[in-house]
Parts: structure tokens; C-alpha cells; sequence
């Protein structure tokens, strides 16, 4: 027997959730700032509404899926915000990447009025969106994160519980900040590399017969081969969260000198405001290089 | 039939070699600066002598295995070298890793005294090199790549040829400076997450299951979790490694911010001269951000 | 006739403006938290409390001084704080370094009691702070401003406004970050130079003879030529700093890349705990570049 | 009774040093690869020649000023070079700003030739060109040093012996990485006070008042000011020469973060080949933190 569950966000990623939710039976309300994103939900059965406000009202579980912190509080504690529709003993998840703090603020907003709320984010991008492959790392208490694992696993079948408040966020954070200084540090060596005088097809041969290079990386190396970046993580986003993840060091005291050189690049490709892939940071550094890309 | 061949430098990647050439059949004769390291050779059947020189001249192939330009320059072009005892149309294959620059300059050298040269520097560590499972990448002429590949692969199962003399060393340095960004980027990741609320442990689980790590970083991830950074590829390589790299970079005009950052990193940690692994680079970044480790 | 001032916070800089403002014939009730401090100060004629809310009790205007965010809060919002000791209508003048943010909570709380509130941070070092040479940068209510100038050109000849609640603590961080940069480009500047063969005084001598010193820089460059860095700015308040102005760019989206990297080094060398002047971080580039110091 | 100088490279300094020495009674003959530049000297009495050979056979001083390595190499080695076309006893003097090495490769050329060389590279800009006050940083024998020193002194009032060949080559490239840095730490600290709510007259006004500013800074500040950056100093050969000193910096091992770090940021503004001031880094650093300018 599905759940109620409200489904506010509807962009490249939360758009796949939502389908998901409704294919395994829950019962499914959407919002989304653009109405035509909710068309293709509204085909599969579910609820339109238009506003947080009135989605969460009919829903026992509310999942907000949206691209930044100020969205997150617009969505949850704004006027027609979600949290104002919500039931006492009613769950919040918030499935964005935000800052840990942002998190904790929602969290306590949400328990002034007897609202639970988890941190879900998720890693992975849009294939495992749509195959429910995702990973998503839980902030909050345990007790809730026990009982929403069935819905959570349909998103994703790793579900991991991080702690407290704030600690799926945090985690987040360092995956992404990760993945960002690997990309940057592989479009560093192949541009050296090609400068020195190898071929790109040699360098990427090469680098993907050792151990290396991750799995994620492999994937993203055939879009440096082909100079083509298809979006999956857009690079707006991976910029955003390397800014999150050096707030989180500034406010703990954490030297990330790697991370703050790699965050100048994705400033500079985000700056150029084209929806591309994270990766075409390899392009950046080809061309910082003086490489025709 | 085992060819004759001269294996100079016997280090903790040089002796793994040069046990897996005498056990594949060949005849080596072997040179080490301090002459400790060569008795276990000895033992094994390989003839001792007390300079390249005399142990180039009883051999057709003659591999150097040291650890930086200046050890290669001096045990190939320096009094009592190599070169000088080595004959016409016999073979010199430099398996160190140094600035292709270095490695063209022996190479000229050794063609003026019509003597073959290719530069095959090794990826992998110290059980790679015991298990004949290093990558060799080749830069030289294609035909004596062709001919020695027999000899290189019991060294390496794959063996790959990358272009004219300096292009192996030159991948050699990209695949390195991957290596070491990765590492640094992994120590900040861990760091800023510690930091911030999260178990080492919670940490590592949850990027170990994720796409983002490579099979070395995994391996060096139990290294953070125990606090404990065997020597495999030792910090003081990695530091010249990283070093070269941004000469190269430098030599050609590519920006490798990330890299540099990391190579400052390197710069303390391998300035404190202890024999340590270069993952140790991770244990810095928890220094750094004021863990105790 | 003078004005009844609370002093809290008699540090190396603190004790200094304290002595100052009792000269200029102010009335004087100080606090620090080691006891010791107040001595000097109560042989010139101050009242020493035991807390920052019996000094505040006693005094129209209130200063404090001290060395973080944390220590701030602590002193004027903790148990015992200034705040709660405060009249209607007196004025707190925080003279610390903090991220705005902090300033602008305790102008909130400060309006809160209808308590008047300026952030004042100080530029300048000890010599400075003796000789009433600082530059402060105020923040809050030009009207506050106005009417406290008198009081605060005791402190500094130089006394600017900045705009509203938060405004000096933030163009102090601009000034330091400029400060901790420049002096660890001088660091790397003079290390390269020694490295490439060119004599320590040779390259002081030329660069105090370019145009791209300036007069903070000229009198640093003193200490690195004497190899002695006699404290007069600690170096662990300018990583504290650059940690805030890393902190105040992350919040908004700023790429600070040579301001991260000089924090990097600052966090080495004030993670010694060794309580030295901030030009120490020259020692450090030569260090790091294995020049014996 | 002046001398017989070969001026070689008519660019934006170049030209305004040709015209001083000619001022100051010297017999010139002058070589550019684009023989417009050379009009304005032959209408004030200079010889111009159709190669670097030919204007050197006719003088006893041949002083070079081009814009890199391979353009020095050129002009003074290759066909039709200076080089070959100068006495045994005269004196080379290259005034360009290239690689220690490049000055030293030079510097034995010439000798092998009986050729006396001294590097004089130089710091200032096209004003200090025009009024004779450079400074120069002269490497080489110091008794050249010694006789050439009243020519030197015609192009600037400070001309100071730095020791032996490529030492003032050497010292020019420490004076512009602390430039370079400068500049970027200052694009830096404006950009993040402007995004954290200062406006840009009073960031600048403030950092005017302050001992962290040198005279240079201070005009550039103006720069800044007017959103104008008029070429004094091109921003490519800032460029060319912090990847210099990084190459220097690889050379001897020297870490050097800040510098490299700022150079990625000069490769930016370079890579869009637009004829500015090096001083329009700082309108980058606006840019990259989303601030229309």
C-alpha cells in the first residue's frame, strides 16, 4: 500500500525520483516553480499543486528536491512554503544538497511544530536517478530514518545513516568535493600530457589501464575523448557545492588548498552560464593550456 | 634462452625486478651503490659488480632503476656509467622516472655511441613489482620496443608504447600527478568531514561505495582508517614526482593549480624525512586541520 | 572631561589602547580574564572588575577587545557578559576582528536592550596601538559614529566609516587578507631567488628599492634579512583571519585561490603554536623549499 | 663622445629606450622584425638595419629587448642573429626578460665568440622607460658590469650588480612574481569586500590609507577605481614571466603556492588575448565572483 508522499522540485534529477515514487505505487502530489515540468507526472496519476503549501497539505511524507540553499528555505519556510502545510507527526525530506547549517535550521523549524525532518541527499547523477541507483546519506534521528528506509530505497538502494541533523548534507559535501578535484586533477593531466606531445587517445588509454582512475572517472574520461560533456551533474551545481564545501572548511578551520584551486576553474566554466556537464572542467584546462578544444 | 643483461639500481622496486628477471631465466649481472642490497641477487645466481660500467660491459640489455635525474645521469653518463662499457647495437632501457628531458638527453648520448635507448618508467608499487604486474610505458623507437617487449613484460603484463624517446616518461609524470592530487584531495575530503561531525569510519564506508573512488584510492583509504601508511611508493618520490610535473607544466605553459596546491602539501610532509608512503599525505591534511592522529 | 569607559580585553593590543585612552583623562573600568593584565592598568588609576558585566555596569561607553568570534560572544552576550550590565542608550564598540556576521548578531542583541552598537576593528600592530597611530574601520549607525569619534581618535588617528552594522569587520578582513597574502608572496619570492643562487640581502636590498614594496612589506622584509620575527601581529590571529575572509567568500560565491593557498601555509606554521609575528610565514617558504634557516 | 650601440627590438619599451640613448648622444643602429617601429628613431638620426646581424657588424654594444626565450634566442643566435655578426672584445647586453638558463646559454655562446654578455633585464614600466628611471638587474662579469654601467645608467638611475650570469635575470623574475601576486591578492580582497556589501571607493580609499599598499599597488588601484587598465605592462609577458619563475621554481624545488595560484588566473586573462594592462587581473577577480564590471 503506497504513501501519501508530496513531491516538490521537479528538475533533471527530482523529475526522475517523483516517476519512480509513483511506479512503485506511492500516491504522488507535485509542485514545481514551472508548471510544465509537472505535466509529464500529472500523465502518470499524480496531483498537481500550486504551491508547497497545498502539496504538502495532502501528504504524510513531503521530499523537496531543489537546486540551492535560498531555493530550500523558499520552498520549505517561505511564504506558501511547505512546512506551513504540514501535519503534526508528518515527515519532511529534504533530498538537496545544501549546507549543514541550512539543514539544522529546517531541522528546528520543523520540530517547533512537532514536523519530522531527515537530511537526504543524494550522489549519482541522472541514469541513476531513473534506475534508482542512487546513494543517499540520512542526517537526522534514527528512529525516522528506520521507518522512511522502503520509500528512500526506491530512490536509491544504498541508504546510509550519517547521524544527527546535518550529517547527510555534510557528507554530501565531501563526496562532491571529491569528485570535483578529481576532474579538475585529471583535465590537469591530460592537458600536460597533450602539451608534452602524447596524444589525448593515448593519455586516456593509458590512465584507464590503471588503478587509478574510479569507476565515475572512466565514464567521464570518453567525454574528454569525444570534447562532448552531455549533462548529467550540471557544473552550476558541482561549483555551488565546492563553494558549500569551502564554507564548511572556513567554518571548521580546514586548509583545502586543492579544493580552492579546483573551485577557481568551476567559477570561470560556471561563470560562462552554459548547462554542461561538471566534467567540462577538462575542457577549461585544456584550454587554459592553450589546447585548441 | 635468458638474455644477458645488467640491472643497476636495486632499491625496493629495483631488487623486486630484477628477482622476477632471474627467475624468468635471464643472466643478470647487477650494480648497486651500497653493495648490501645486491646479495640477495647473488644468491639467486646474478654476478656482482662494482660499477655500471663493469656491469654493462658483460651484457647486451642494461636497465637503470634509480631514484632521480641526477642518479640516472650519473649511473648512465658519469665516470665509470654505463654507456662507456656498453657495445654497439646493444640496448639501454632507463626504468626510473625522470623529466623526459633527462630521458632525450640520454638518449642523444647513447644513439651518438650507436647504442639503443628506450625510457620504460613503471607505474605501481612494491607488490605490483614482486607479482610481474607493473604498467610500463615505453617512449623510443618502435622497433626496439617491438624486440625487448618479451624482457619488459616479465616485469609488467602491460606493456604499452607511447612515441618517440621521452613520450613513457612524460605519461609516467601525468599518471603521477593524478595519483598525487587524488590523495591530497581524499585528505581534505576526509579532514573537512571529520571536522565537521562525521566518524572516519562513517567517512570511508560511504565513499567506498560510491563511484568516486578508484581501486588505489580504496586501498590507501585503509591506510586513513588505521592511521597507518606502510611504505609502498615512498612520499619523497611522489614530492619529486609531483616536482617534475610542474616543471613540465611550466616547460609548456599549462596552469596545474590543484597540482601545485598538492605539491606544496607534499613539500612539508616529505621535507620532514621520514620514510613513509606517500598516502601519508592524507594524515597531513588531519594535522592541518587540527585532528589529532 | 572624560568619558566612563569600560575596557574589556587588555591583550598586546588591548593593554596598550587601554593605557591610552586613561591618558587622554578617560575614566577607566577594566576586565581581562588572566587577572594579571589589569595590574599595570590599575596603577594608572583604572577600577578593575571581575567580569565583563560589572564593567559594563559602570560605564556609558564599552569596549571590548579580544582575540575571536567565540571570545566575543563569550564577552558581551555570556553569562556575565557586557550586554547584560548595559544602560539604555550607552554604546558597545567592538574593537575585535571577527566575520561580520558576528558583528552584526551583536548589534541585533545590542537593539534588542536599545544599547547602541559600532563594529570598530583596528589595522595597525603594537607600536601603532602605543602610539595611537591604528586605522579603524567602523561599522553601524553614521550617527554613532559621529558622536563617538572623539573618543575612538584616541585610538587612531584614521578613523573612517564604513557603512552600516558589520562594515568594519569586514573591510578588516579585506585589508588582511591583502597583508597575508603579500606576505607569503614575499616568502616564496625571496625562497626561489636564494634557491636560484642569489644572496638573501641581495634580494632584499633590490626589491626595497622597487616600487612593489610597500611600507608594511619594507619593514618585514627587516625581519626576514635578521631571520627574527618579533611578535607583533601574532600569526595565529592572521590564520584566524584568513580563515574568516575564506569564510566571508565562500558565503558569497568568491574565489579567493592565492588567498587559499597563503592560508594553507599559515595553518603549518600557526599550527606549531609557536607565538610568533605573522612575517614568520617567510621562514616557512624558505623552509619548505629546504633552505636552512 | 657616445658609443656605437645595436638596438635590437622596438617594442613598447624598447623604443623609449632607444630614444634615450640616442638623446643622450649615443650612435644607434636599430633592428625590429616590423620595420614601421623603426621610423621614429630614423627621424632622430638612428641607422636602421634589415637584420640583427647586420645592426650588430656596425657596433661595439649590441643591447637586446624582445618579448621571450625563443624571441632572445632568435635575435641573438639564430640566422642572421646578432651573434655571428659581432667583434671579438664587444659587449652583448640582453635587456629581455627570459629564463636564468636562456641568459646563461647566451652568456657561453658569446664567450665561445670572445663576445663579452651581461643580462640586464629590467623593472618599470613604459613612463620609467621614457624618463630613464628603470631599474636594472645586471648579471654577467662584473668588471662589464663596471664599464657599461654610465650606458646602463642613461636608461635607468638605479642599475645594481646582482653577481654572475642569469642573476639578473634571476632577480627580475623574483620582483615580478611578487608583482604578479600582488596584483592578484589585491583583485582578491576587492572583489570579496565589494560581494560582502563595500562599495569599491571606499575598499579602495581604505587600503590607500594603510601601510599594506605599495606605490605600485596605489596606481593600480586607480586602475581598478575606472575600470581602465591601459597597457604599461602587458598582461601576457606578466603571464610569460610567472610561468617563468614557476619553471624556476620546479628547477629548484621550491613551492610556490601563492604564485601558482595566481598564475591560472593570469593564464585566463592571457588566453583571451586582449592587449592589457597586467593590472586588469584584479577586473577578473570581479568577474569570476559575479560582479559586473
Amino acid at each position: 500500500m503506497g504513501e501519501k508522499i508530496a513531491f516538490i522540485g521537479l528538475g533533471l534529477m527530482g523529475s526522475r525520483m517523483a516517476v519512480r515514487l509513483i511506479d512503485a505505487g506511492h500516491s504522488l502530489t507535485v509542485y514545481n516553480r514551472s508548471p510544465e515540468a509537472t505535466r509529464p507526472l500529472a500523465e502518470r496519476g499524480a496531483t498537481v499543486e500550486d504551491s508547497p503549501l497545498h502539496a504538502a497539505a495532502r501528504s504524510m511524507i513531503v521530499m523537496t528536491m531543489v537546486s540551492n540553499d535560498a531555493a530550500v528555505r523558499q520552498v520549505i519556510l517561505g511564504k506558501n512554503g511547505a512546512l506551513a502545510g504540514m501535519e503534526k507527526g508528518s515527515t519532511l525530506i529534504d533530498l538537496s544538497s545544501v549546507h549543514p547549517d541550512t539543514s539544522r535550521e529546517i531541522h528546528k523549524a520543523a520540530a517547533d511544530r512537532g514536523v519530522r525532518m531527515i537530511d537526504a541527499p543524494v550522489a549519482g547523477s541522472t541514469p541513476a536517478a531513473e534506475q534508482g541507483l542512487l546513494l543517499l546519506m540520512v542526517g537526522g534521528d534514527r528512529l525516522v530514518y528506520d521507518q522512511l528506509r522502503p520509500v528512500l530505497e526506491v530512490l536509491g538502494k544504498t541508504v546510509l545513516y550519517m547521524g544527527e541533523s546535518g550529517a547527510g548534507t555534510t557528507m554530501k559535501l565531501v563526496v562532491n568535493s571529491l569528485l570535483g578535484v578529481q576532474l579538475q586533477a585529471l583535465g590537469e593531466a591530460i592537458a600536460v600530457g597533450q602539451k608534452a606531445g602524447l596524444s589525448k587517445d593515448v593519455i586516456l588509454d593509458v590512465l584507464g589501464q590503471t588503478v587509478a582512475v574510479s569507476p565515475l572517472q572512466k565514464a567521464k574520461m570518453e567525454n574528454a575523448r569525444k570534447n562532448e560533456y552531455p549533462t548529467q551533474f550540471p557544473i552550476k551545481h558541482m561549483h555551488k557545492d565546492l563553494g558549500l564545501v569551502l564554507k564548511l572548511a572556513a567554518d571548521h578551520g580546514v586548509p583545502m588548498p586543492a579544493t580552492a584551486a579546483s573551485h577557481t576553474n568551476f567559477s570561470i566554466e560556471a561563470g560562462r552560464d552554459v548547462d554542461e556537464d561538471f566534467s567540462a572542467i577538462m575542457r577549461l584546462a585544456e584550454e587554459l593550456s592553450g589546447l585548441s578544444t
